[in-house]
């Protein structure tokens, strides 16, 4: 079986969840005692925070699942039932970022276990990705084999993201705001990151011929 | 007529509906009465429930479709039309779950209704993809023909999700979260189920050369 | 330019506008004098009626799209912006379902209007496709060119959508359920309609050997 | 990596957006004490106007999108952020176009501030689709070279669009609505711009041939 169709859904889900994340951001129309529109953006800065933090992530998983495919042959019933738990949290998000953009502010445990839901979110969609790539790799459906150096790299590039959101849970209890603001950088590192090797793309089937896998 | 793009079509239209499910989470804001966001989501249960066995079952209908579209090398204007009928049921799956989380607890003829109604829209969409099923049989569409035990393990396949959603309806009436659970386990059992001549995925050609196909 | 692209996002567009017609379906919560799930389920038919007949509107729509540019092989810029033309009034779709449902049993004039939109809307996109149609024949864009006859066949197929929806628009002025039981009957009569030269779907180049031909 | 999954993923953000917009049209059903449906629709004018409006903008992005990618051939990392970042942009026009049109006849400060938060959106829009022209040149990732002469015609194209969003925030703070209007205009010079070069379209590799060339 091949992967365009597990593609083509994936893709559609990713495309509804990144758009629906906007619905939250409606405003209010103007009524008899409301205050002007400037209070009300400024008011809003929660909403327009998360929305921009579950953009930038789902953007981000959407190019690694994008790259993680490009090298994929080949997909089995297993890996079918992998995606769709990737996706079940992909899912989710529209959901937790609306709950922390509510809760944002309320301070206390409320802010607390919002901020809590949003990061575990995200740290099982992190936990899913990696078992989709070691789906991948111990079922040999990789078209070009990685190196050792490669795997040493995969490993270190999603390690960052799984530690980011694990610390992203245990700082929600300190400071909700921070912790979104962590989830933030973390997508910042993963837009700007440039391992030269990075694993699931080897460009080329000569990148076997690279000077890493000399140590295998 | 080729496939394509009726594929693609199903698979936005099964993109969209698994992603609204999520829209029906919502949990309201923070309020000087309200009760905490712990508090809440331990309240809102039903609908987390009802969300999680939706979307598996969506997730496998898609499993399901791509697997028999796989097979099927032409497409008529009769399989369109009995496609249409399958995705008219799936979109309605958003509506009774928000039905069944929001009446979950009403108890008496309240919840048995709306456990119906799920159980209901689940069996109507069994049946159309059973239909699509025959259909694709009746018309010799099918790239690699079936042998007779692969029919059989078909018609079983297909009997255990119907049977299991005929019995939801019934069980309805007792118990809606009882009904609940039973759509849920229907769905635990497709993601495990390894039958290993799963009939709509013959992998290779040769699977006509199988010795149960010596009993036609 | 090719029609690939214009068909995947067109098929986006059909596909979310399908399942968004049942984010109208929803039905309050339980609350203290709420009438009964079955109660609010009976007083709740104006809106299933309307889901139904604009989702096999929407659906068939979708296969005469389908149908149409199978046999286009190229697209250019006046056919894309025709095609965005069709996609406008396909979008307001579910605003108009929406309306027709809230007002069906309003009586009087607001019932009327919001037939009308409804007719109105479904005639809009009729024209569009037809639209279509000429523009597709006129640049001859397609693989392979229509027979007298079969330009004949496609002339009476839109016509009967065409006049459908227009005396759809008077008759609502008379009784809204009842136009709108028409857009039902006009969306039956394509289902079923098997027209054996469907224009815009030429089986095989060898049409053009078709008796019709003769007379050109 | 080809761009074939690059241009499904935003194909389904530009669908899902586009009709998403039409979300916002839903008008309050009957009631005791309210205006009849044709005085809502009259009331609900600045409603359409925005939804057309945001509409064809969408529409006009999405051909040209398509128009760009056609003659790309490889894409890398920088290009997926930079689509990313204009899908940024075009997911938020649902929400600006909700918030003009319910302030747009409010007046003063919150008129022009929801208006020039609309301008603002579709210039940024605007820009990241500049950038994303001018990596695709910097790579050297056309298919197809432009000559100096169509340089020059997509550089005034790019042009027009972003003066007339700039001068749009400009206008807003005198009136919304004409402002409104002039994004209006925008999306109309776009539909009917016929030059005969248009840059990321080169019909053939001949138009290297083309006289402007020599120029260079």
């Amino acid at each position: 079986m091949d992967s365009g169709r597990l593609e083509a859904f994936s893709d559609g889900v990713f495309a509804v969840a990144i758009t629906l994340l906007a619905l939250n951001l409606v405003i209010s129309g103007p009524g008899p005692h409301q205050p002007t529109l400037a209070a009300k953006l400024g008011d809003h800065w929660p909403v327009f925070a998360a929305y921009a933090v579950s953009f930038a992530t789902i953007g981000i998983i959407w190019v690694n699942h994008h790259a993680l495919f490009k090298n994929i042959s080949e997909i089995d019933r297993t890996l079918l039932f992998v995606n769709l738990l990737l996706l079940f949290f992909v899912v989710s998000i529209p959901f937790v970022t609306d709950t922390i953009a509510a809760y944002l502010r309320a301070g206390g445990g409320n802010a607390a276990l919002a901020g809590a839901l949003y990061q575990g979110v995200f740290e099982a969609m992190s936990i899913s990705f990696t078992l989709l790539f070691w789906q991948a790799i111990r079922r040999e459906h990789l078209q070009v084999s990685l190196t050792p150096r490669q795997a040493r790299q995969a490993t270190i590039r999603f390690g960052i993201g799984n530690l980011g959101y694990i610390a992203g849970i245990g700082l929600a209890f300190a400071s909700a705001p921070a912790s979104l603001a962590l989830s933030g950088l973390v997508a910042v590192y993963y837009i700007f990151e440039q391992t030269p090797g990075r694993a699931p793309q080897p460009p080329h089937p000569s990148t076997s011929t690279d000077p890493g896998s000399t140590t295998r």
